[in-house]
């Protein structure tokens, strides 16, 4: 085993080079090994073995940085420095996380895990280098897919004409998570499949370049105000902004990655070495199913097949059935993601309605305003993006939506703890940020049932109202309790008095949970579905107070801006007299790992909760 | 006077071609004469002036639109679509706006404020165009600085290869607000100055235009697949992407806009024009300091200097001496604008330390994760963005610098009411969405000698911090008061009993008037000056609770996830037995006009804060 070699930063150098193909090989197998038991990113990673080695080889870790944008392609610069047996605790709690983490290592020089910030990161990287006097390379890896979101643009635009080295990766495999879409990818596209990389081996970029003056005369050739070099030079759009364009080279091909590498190393400006990578690389299924494996569920690594069979309907296929029967009822809904037709449930939407679709590939900040343009152009948009990436977007909400007062559906998947994908993804801060925008309606449904009568009510409430709702299986308990929506409304679910508790969304499983635990202590105990987070049902509040003496909120956000705020400031402005106990998300990030483990840590699991209620009303 | 025909939209078409210069020559006298009264935005209007007269005379207004970038440079669109009287109460309360807004006219067809919205709000326009099966047409307006923000770039991916027509007009003047940075701002100034625009009207590209088949060959050249088209068509960078590029074109030759307008409006698929004007073009002083009359105050036209001298200095002031001070002192201070080193006051800085100095234009995101770059890089970067654009980096504070616990100052100017720029620019909600992120804290100062002092604080902080100060003048009293700043504590201005004031940043000039009234009332009163806005000073507030009855919070802000909610919370979680009255920004947008009216409008001045007091004790 060639891997056994690799026990720490560096050893990857102690490899023959013949021995090159069978590493990346070994590598695969491990990868797929480890995944397939505890899930996690796949097909990203198999793609970027050889991409990963070849940084190893040719940079000198850690004095040398890698930013990973996004950063789940990870996986082998993890595997090579020294972070083996960690791939057993992968995505679990207290275990290794799926993304760079500079306290795992001094090797992850960038926290990430969204998209499109390596370039910006590696820039500051680089200016704080050239200040301080140092030569070490800093190296961005960016995927096509995050090349369209616009800050990856910004930062092109600032590294653009610099007269100091820095070095971006442009990893295309031609996908985001799912298809890429836009002009540019097109544009790559047409890279990928000219004759100039075709015949890159041979071509005469490459002969030239192999002659003893090869360098001086390529340079002398982009320099060179003719536009011939289009000719012989592809990426000219690059060039153009006064970035060097280097490639197309092949992704998994270790030694000529090295050679590209160690030629942009020389340069004295910012370099793009155009890598072309096959997402899912060496095990069929994920060659076949980019968009399945991209972030896998644990699998039989024979079938490629889950092991879990999925029993419950998630909140997502509800959404999904939803939305295409919303659409075949009113011809205005239009429906919008920013690169995710598969994990916002949009993909049956696409199918059915092609025209009324709009992939607008890893953009939030787009997605939104466009949306905004759409409704003022007299249809009703749903912009489908997740609680944490919708953060991008949080001003285009306030000023491109909210200020006009227009009919935008936001359907916030992934709302509240997220688990395995960790601090980057936790959707614990939609309700902040969304309530302190004038105009906005938040709602939060209880079980399935509730998501759909939900949407159908922010269709007819014609203005902008968010509807978020948490990844996972859906709740389908309370099927009985099915009032209508009615606007700023609550729901009684059991009215008894004493302790009333006003839960929001995914809390109220668990609230129904914690008033079984007081029931059985012998305490009185009434539930209250929330519904709305804003406006909130005051009239419930002031009736509550009436014949309660503790009002528990609980919510699955952070309480600065959240729901308990709002129901304390109801109570003290009114002079209720109802004691308020919020139950929410400390002031803190919370740490990959499991869904129910990280609840219990973070104080939100029914025995904490309970906990909480008995100090209260010991007082 | 050819303006006197002009008395509603579509009045310019009866003007004869012949007298397009004077009309456009009495549009700027107009603007000139009437924003030296009012103050507004000078230099952007005075250039878009042949640009705007040749779109309404190619349109057909309203059933035609327009999306207008930022929007400011509206002014002409306004006069030219019947709102001439407007101009007297141009950023009054309750008179004109300075920017499009759908409920003053139908000719505005998107509100803006912020910078790179129009190519995305357009984008939506023209979907539901075609959803709907309309033909009419659909213009977005883009400086060449707007698009050196991200989500422009997102638009335009999302524009390019597109079947059906969508006009973006590139305003090219060179700047933003200041000079332009980046790749992309070079490339078009390379165009600007090539051969290929000085030869336009007589080049090979017109030539061919001009012949019978011309469109066909210049469609067919650039389809071509030979690099022979970059020789005779500039903007490949566009065409590359898949949008079509005419241009340059003279953004002062009416006859010649409105020709490529027409010929744009033809093209099946998304075309770029791209103008060039020049920034305050026709008033010597704004072409000769265009930062200066990019916002104006009132201002003399004989000289171009302000009306109103400038007697005290502003908070803006203060942060330019100290950041120039403290780089001297501390050699890891390092500075980053988006595209403000004049409004941000960091021009001085940039003159002292330019290597030390980031103007990364008007990219938010960018600014913000570059800046975390910078301090794993080891540096200490201050970022100073107004209040209102750093909305656009929620995402990257939350994700690149505080995820990661890194020391990153932000200096957020134009925080509170800033008046005239009305609803898009209130700086009334950063401390909702900065409180709500984990590991950031908040500071705000009273007076001119807090800021300064809060800055060295900051410093020392060593973790992600903000310090968010008003638009004009600087408070200088309370000059007495200079206890030193200590991590998380408040100040304690004047210590009696009964009620306390707490008050935050601006406020607490406010409060000083609230409290003579109150004691004249003959009413005891504590005056605190609460300096952190996060974490709140939770041992103060006990020591308030223990001999007051009402604590009154004040702050510039919305009351979600603001002082306010904080300080209850505490109040309520430790059974503190004071009642909480919160003094904030109510739940909605703040419109245009002079900031002492809006303050009494929504209730946050001095009648208004004693009356709510009044009302309290009473209660």
């Amino acid at each position: 085993m060639l891997l056994e070699q690799i026990q720490q930063t560096n050893d990857i150098k102690k490899i023959e080079r013949k021995d090159y193909a069978a590493l990346a090989e070994e590598i695969r197998q491990f990868l797929i090994e480890k995944i397939s038991v505890t899930g996690g990113h796949l097909g990203s990673n198999l793609g970027a073995v050889e991409l990963t080695m070849a940084l190893h080889l040719a940079l000198n870790l850690p004095e040398d940085k890698i930013v990973w944008d996004v950063g789940h392609q990870s996986y082998t610069h993890k595997l090579l420095t020294g972070r083996r047996e960690g791939f057993d605790t992968l995505r679990k709690y207290g275990g290794m996380s799926g993304f760079p983490k500079r306290k795992e290592s001094d090797c992850d020089s960038f926290d990430t895990g969204h998209s499109s910030t390596s370039i910006s990161a590696g820039l500051g990287l680089v200016r704080a280098r050239d200040l301080a006097g140092g030569n070490h390379t800093i190296v961005s890896v960016i995927g096509d897919g995050a090349l369209t979101g616009g800050m990856a643009y910004e930062a092109l635009n600032n590294a653009a004409r610099m007269e100091t080295n820095f070095i971006i990766i442009l990893n295309d495999n031609n996908m985001s998570i799912s298809e890429n879409v836009g002009g540019v990818s097109k544009y790559l596209n047409n890279i990928r499949t000219s004759n100039a990389y075709l015949d890159v081996k041979d071509g005469i970029y490459n002969t030239i370049r192999k002659t003893k003056y090869g360098d001086g005369i390529v340079t002398g050739v982009r320099r060179a105000k003719n536009s011939l070099k289009q000719l012989v030079i592809p990426g000219m759009w690059f060039e153009d902004i006064g970035i060097t364009y280097l490639g197309p080279v092949d992704g998994h091909d270790v030694n000529g990655l090295v050679r590209v590498i160690r030629e942009a190393k020389r340069r004295k400006n910012c370099v793009l070495i155009h890598v072309l990578t096959q997402k899912g690389r060496g095990y069929a299924p994920a060659e076949k199913h980019p968009a399945r494996f991209h972030g896998a569920e644990p699998f039989d690594v024979q079938t490629g097949l889950p092991l879990r069979k999925k029993t419950k309907a998630n909140y997502t296929d509800v959404f999904s059935t939803v939305m295409v029967k919303l659409a075949a009822r009113k011809q205005d809904v239009v429906a919008i993601t920013a690169a995710m037709p598969d994990g916002t449930g949009l993909k049956r939407f696409r199918s059915v309605y092609p025209d009324r679709f709009f992939d607008v590939g890893i953009a939030e900040e787009h997605a939104v305003t466009f949306a905004a343009g759409l409704a003022v152009g007299g249809l009703h948009p749903v912009v489908a993006i997740y609680s944490s990436f919708l953060q991008r977007a949080y001003d285009q909400i306030l000023h491109d939506v909210c200020l006009q007062n227009l009919p935008v559906i936001f359907a916030i998947d992934r709302a509240g703890l997220v688990g395995s994908d960790g601090e980057t993804h936790q959707g614990i801060f939609d309700l902040s940020y969304l309530s302190s925008i004038p105009n906005m309606h938040i709602m939060a449904p209880k079980n399935k049932w509730e998501l759909s009568d939900m949407i159908k009510f922010a269709y007819d409430f014609n203005g902008p109202i968010a509807i978020r709702y948490p990844r996972g299986e859906a709740y389908d308990g309370l099927a009985d309790a099915r009032s209508p929506i009615v606007y700023g409304k609550s729901e009684m679910l059991a009215e008894e008095s004493g302790i009333a508790l006003f839960a929001l969304g995914s809390m109220v499983e668990t609230a129904v949970e914690v008033r079984n635990r007081l029931k059985q202590q012998g305490l009185s105990c009434t539930l209250v579905n929330a519904r709305f987070a804003k406006p909130i049902d005051a009239e419930r509040i002031r009736s509550l107070a009436g014949n309660h003496t503790l009002l528990v909120t609980m919510e699955e956000n952070v309480a600065s801006g959240g729901l308990g705020e709002k129901v304390r400031a109801l109570a003290e402005e009114e002079r209720l007299g109802i004691r308020v106990l919020s139950v929410h998300i400390p002031d803190e990030y919370v740490e990959h790992g499991n869904v129910d483990i990280l609840k219990k840590e973070i104080g939100i699991d029914v025995d904490s909760i309970c906990e909480k209620i008995r100090k209260e009303i010991q007082g």
